[in-house]
């Protein structure tokens, strides 16, 4: 297993919401995720769809393992989300983040979501601050604290 | 209970997932919304802190009573958020929505997200179609379908 | 000369700020555009470099052509950007606007920034309000009110 | 004159871009800006209306005003902004930049646009990353490139 491997593994075992939305890990590398999830009856809004904060969460969690794929303690700033088409309970969703750039202290991603046509569900862009922190270190000292 | 009430009351009795996220409605109006959670275990990320995702979720949740708080069907086109600060287990989030511009079409709402606190934790906003659905009339609609 | 190549002539010879900018139209059809200018001594910012709003405005002016180019009057509702990375004098920027989403109300654009060493500058969404107005009477009204 | 004028009348000695759009500065602290401008014929789209660029580049003025003022060099990540009405020519725009939250290396700010009329034109919000670079170095390197 190589090192994005592990830290999103890392990163899965100790993420309880991403656990709670069922997200698998298809593919990781440093700068890039793909996951994918199932839409469950828990996770509608007022209007019987699927809520917005449900797309957004999955999308989220894959721009954290792409950015933080890369070894450095990477901390979301912000993001913003479009929703070009609605999701519907049972949908099969997979987000896919890519690297838009990367520098020493910032580093941009941008994520598809698409579901099982493919059609694009939701498009977001979300902005890291990168820490000196390294993952190596940090994981030891969540394993201290227990 | 005026109208914004008996909607948002429909809207969380059929709202799973913010039945999840456990929020509490704490005034509506139309154009208006202030509701309230507390941040479980079950909703942290891979570092143990709360999940991006929860935060825009109730910021959502905010958005959409508010919107659909004028009696018209309301659908999310987009949405952005900042995190200007961290969420912990056990804090008490309030998020605040109030509506910067209404026009025939469209709608354009901020919200607020603080701790307990009063620390800002979050910023979002976001912009809603409105369609030409009666929200009664599709209330109606949903109760014919189960 | 197509419908959209036709709507986005009109436009440009109306737009004096798209003018001011210097920019040149290369590539255009419906939902897609892509235009290019050269940034000059005149459009920095404080620090010497090019201002933030010249970059967004090139993305915008692309956004526009690629949404009008339907022949549907559409306007602006929100846009985001990120900067990866700084833009100088002399530089030459090209914006490529692709359509992400298209409903009969509303329609989604991402614009791609590059410099001349393929760099990418900026990544820009937006979204839009389709109107029913259709372009060739919009034009018509305009001659009429000179 | 204190520090924050001081810088802000540095940039704005060197910003040609807000020279060219006639910003004027209102008010500028450590943290906030308000600053105003007129909008001229040459200034507006191919709908004889303000060009979206323009609303966009008065708040990213004000969004660096603000930031910078606090003395450390600060460079803008990404930005958004919503339209709720539009701008005409003659209009007079305000933008007033408020800081929403400040760290060691990053800060948010909001800078709202009114017109003449006291109406809210546009809503924007942005990020910064703070370097280390001291606003006076920077001042004193510029002038030796010169």
């Amino acid at each position: 297993m190589d090192q994005s491997s592990k830290i999103v593994a890392h990163m899965m075992e100790h993420d309880a919401f991403s656990q709670w939305l069922g997200i698998e890990v298809q593919e990781v590398r440093a700068g890039y995720a793909r996951i994918s999830m199932k839409v469950r009856r828990e996770m509608v809004n007022g209007f019987l769809v699927c809520h917005g904060g449900i797309t957004f969460s999955l999308a989220d969690s894959a721009f954290a393992f792409a950015s933080n794929g890369h070894g450095r303690l990477s901390l979301a700033l912000e993001a913003n989300i479009s929703y070009p088409a609605p999701v519907h309970v049972d949908d099969t969703l997979t987000a896919e983040a890519v690297e838009l750039s990367i520098g020493n202290r910032t580093g941009v991603y941008q994520v598809t979501i698409t579901n099982q046509d493919d059609t694009t569900v939701g498009v977001f862009r979300g902005t890291v601050y990168r820490t000196q922190k390294d993952f190596e270190e940090e994981i030891a000292k969540q394993g201290e604290k227990k």
